[in-house]
């Protein structure tokens, strides 16, 4: 070996690195890739300043540096060696199988965890379910799209195919979708006016970040969507509610809230408002569109579930009716497929749109490509639609079934109105019922639904839930129902 | 009809809506549903409130609430009738198939476009690519995860496997990637101290948006990734740019700036630095994780790609050696597999990993799932620790392939080191080469590389691009190379 280093070195005069330092990178890089392993000895300095046709006093330079870093240990008189303790950055301890007893469980620097994230999370697994309003996933073309997305995986160049693309998503899911959206809700779209997100929340996230800064006036539903709001409070944003009654938003209210301070932006559910699944009326629709080009605020319309109606006449959405680009429209997959499919759009003019799109980049680059694309392959085959009013269909008549059976064995202890559209019937129970413990015990008997604790708006006034009936067929809602008959 | 009408309504008198309002929207959705067609002729007033048995002032104030809002409309003499034209908010104009001329062009609000987004994005599609350092995603096990993809989609009970799931990730793929990171990283984490992100991007998202604010002073290295800075700059966060030299980030620099003002992270790429492909010295490290105990900063360790060096003793990340919980350590399977799977894991302290989990709940709510069990399969399975033992030896091949034709055919025109890993080298060209000229002559060649333009930091002094030799096989760097040096 001694002869052969030399050999392994170099000197470049004409780099801008100096010479000392290229000879200690080299035998750095030499000792970690172990060619020079622990307890080698060096030649020394003025053999190697010989051999390399360098200055001595370069090579001093060199073995300096790399006993000052702990590669080299010099024992006087002896010479210089490889360290026998190389300056490894050693672990905290020895790591003794993947359950390490002293993983870290506290972060040595301080934060501060925000009040509004503080909030429960849906519970999943039990077999019985009245749920926030889910689809039954088990009606899911779960076999097509699993082939389509295989054919995306492995056809076509893979460079191309699995490398970086366009942050606005998938070109063929945003053309087909534009079809589907100008057709089933008479908007005026192309392929540039959408961008895919991952699902309602990440086109509000966007919207949000995006387009409001701390101190904005946000009016929202009242009650209303947590999850939106959660979004508005985080950048510092003034919430300003506005009351929800049987029509929806009270757009009268909202006018007055105009007229005192600048509004950034109002967020609404225009169907099947969440929680209580009402429309919002015709005419104050119109009112809606007028206020905002009155005030120049942003509609951001929160359209989760619109497919899911079941009029046969349901009210376009506010995006169809805005010839002035006040509107930004959301919707999403997580209804049509089923929640894990993190697919949804946001609609809007192309100008904001595309600057919603460069902004996405620094969130998380893209979405899913191939995901996309086999949720564009479904759309293009029609499978899709089949499966939408397949849908429809089965859960028209599980709303049907699930009402029938409120009514009949529950009649003297709820409140509710048959919801036009939507997976959930907004159910008030009789203020006398202690709704967490029934909830509670009928956790026991593997039945959830909400106690209604995950929404801390005023709802609890109204000891109401939502109580999702599409992902249940017709004997789980039989047995659910009778399960909170015998609790109550 | 007539005769049915009444047997379609009811009228609850125990119920909070009062009985004028639950014959209205009886009556609307009658219409809506397509039951009452427009023309239809009602009863009287009087008829239907003897048929309801309720005042007539009653039957008078519902349909007056449907006359106001257009559902109906009075022919004076002759009756009420279901209005000809219906209240549905009509589209703007009629669709034409989806390529509508008229769609938006421009948003009717106001919103400023910050600068710091500004930034060409990396093209795609040519034959020929030096990329940024990305994999070949033609050796990627594609088959295999295809297979494991469609499992996870068709097995098990959709409901729950499909359904809304932890905000942390999949906890199978948690707890695989937490032993292969404690095995080749000498980390010491459990699952609980990982949170699965759709790569770096997003974990630098999460780190700011939930742990910095407007005015805390961030320090990087310079030259740098502008995709973290992107993210502090729209925090408002102020960024402080400390000097990177042959060896990583000066963190005797850093000290100074430390002694000046409270900094709230630090963020540095340890391996593989970006764009120089550096390493920080092993002494650096050690003093890096000192000041981060004394100045109590947060250290974002971005380690893109790790896995990919071609030494046998790597330095081990600096998350290996903090008994105190000062790093967030992140990293990819961006460069494991390819771009397009977008999968990443953020690595702390349980408490901050389970806060900023809850964080991302509003961003995006979750990751994919089926994705994620899919990897942990891979990873179960040895197929993806036999893919990137693969992966290594022939990117390290090809780098030094690569190398070799740069020493051969553009000794005179470029200065480089031969990078211990990653994907790239770091090439700076001669000042007298007017590199923008040469890469827009390369692309009519059907060869990318970048122009040096897509980092707006000091790089541009430097003339220096990072040219990746991982995606291109053999012929492919020759054919690239020959190209450049016709060009020059």
């Amino acid at each position: 070996m001694m002869q052969v280093l030399p050999t392994l070195l170099s000197v470049e005069k004409s780099s801008r690195l100096p010479v000392y330092l290229q000879v200690a990178n080299q035998l750095m890089t030499l000792i970690r890739n172990g060619t020079l392993q622990s307890g080698y000895r060096l030649l020394s300095t003025r053999q190697l300043a010989l051999m390399l046709k360098v200055h001595r006093r370069t090579v001093v330079q060199a073995y300096d540096e790399l006993l000052a870093q702990g590669w080299l240990e010099s024992h006087t008189g002896n010479g210089t060696f490889v360290a026998k303790n190389l300056p490894e950055i050693e672990p905290v301890g020895k790591v003794n199988g993947q359950k390490s007893p002293s993983n870290l469980k506290k972060a040595g620097f301080h934060f501060d965890e925000p009040d509004y994230l503080n909030r429960s999370v849906l519970k999943a697994g039990t077999r019985l379910h009245l749920d926030d309003g889910f689809p039954d996933s088990r009606l899911a073309p779960l076999e097509d799209l699993s082939r389509a997305y295989r054919s995306q995986l492995l056809h076509g160049n893979p460079y191309v195919r699995l490398g970086y693309g366009d942050t606005k998503g998938s070109f063929w899911l945003r053309d087909e979708l534009s079809a589907y959206l100008n057709e089933t809700r008479g908007l005026k779209t192309t392929a540039e006016n959408i961008l895919i997100v991952r699902g309602v929340i990440m086109g509000i996230h966007l919207t949000t970040a995006g387009l409001l800064k701390a101190g904005d006036y946000v009016a929202v539903d009242s009650p209303g969507w947590f999850g939106a709001n959660m979004n508005f409070v985080r950048v510092g944003a003034k919430i300003l509610e506005v009351p929800v009654d049987e029509y929806g938003m009270d757009v009268d209210a909202l006018e007055k809230i105009c007229m005192k301070q600048p509004i950034r932006l109002v967020y609404v559910t225009s169907h099947h408002h969440y929680p209580t699944t009402v429309a919002l009326r015709a005419d104050r629709r119109i009112n809606l569109m007028k206020l905002a080009e009155k005030y120049g605020f942003i509609v951001f319309e929160d359209d989760y579930d619109y497919d899911f109606h079941y009029l046969s006449k349901p009210l376009l959405p506010l995006a169809g009716a805005d010839p002035t680009g006040m509107v930004l429209y959301c919707g999403s997959f997580t209804k049509t497929i089923s929640p894990a499919f993190r697919v949804g759009y946001l609609v809007g003019a192309e100008d904001v749109i595309s600057y919603l799109a460069r902004f996405r980049r620094i969130i998380d680059r893209q979405g899913d490509q191939m995901l996309e694309n086999a949720i564009a392959e479904l759309f293009k085959t029609g499978v899709l639609q089949r499966h939408l009013r397949k849908s429809v269909r089965v859960y028209k008549q599980r709303r049907d079934t699930f009402c029938e059976l409120l009514k009949t064995h529950l009649n003297d202890y709820v409140n509710f109105q048959v919801p036009d559209g939507g997976m959930a019937v907004w159910t008030r129970f009789d203020p006398a019922i202690d709704l967490k413990a029934v909830a509670a015990r009928a956790l026991q008997k593997d039945l959830y639904f909400s106690d209604g604790s995950l929404s801390k708006l005023p709802l609890q006034l109204h000891n109401g839930v939502r109580l999702g009936f599409a992902s249940s067929n017709q004997s789980e809602l039989e047995e659910s129902v009778e399960i909170i008959r015998a609790l109550i």
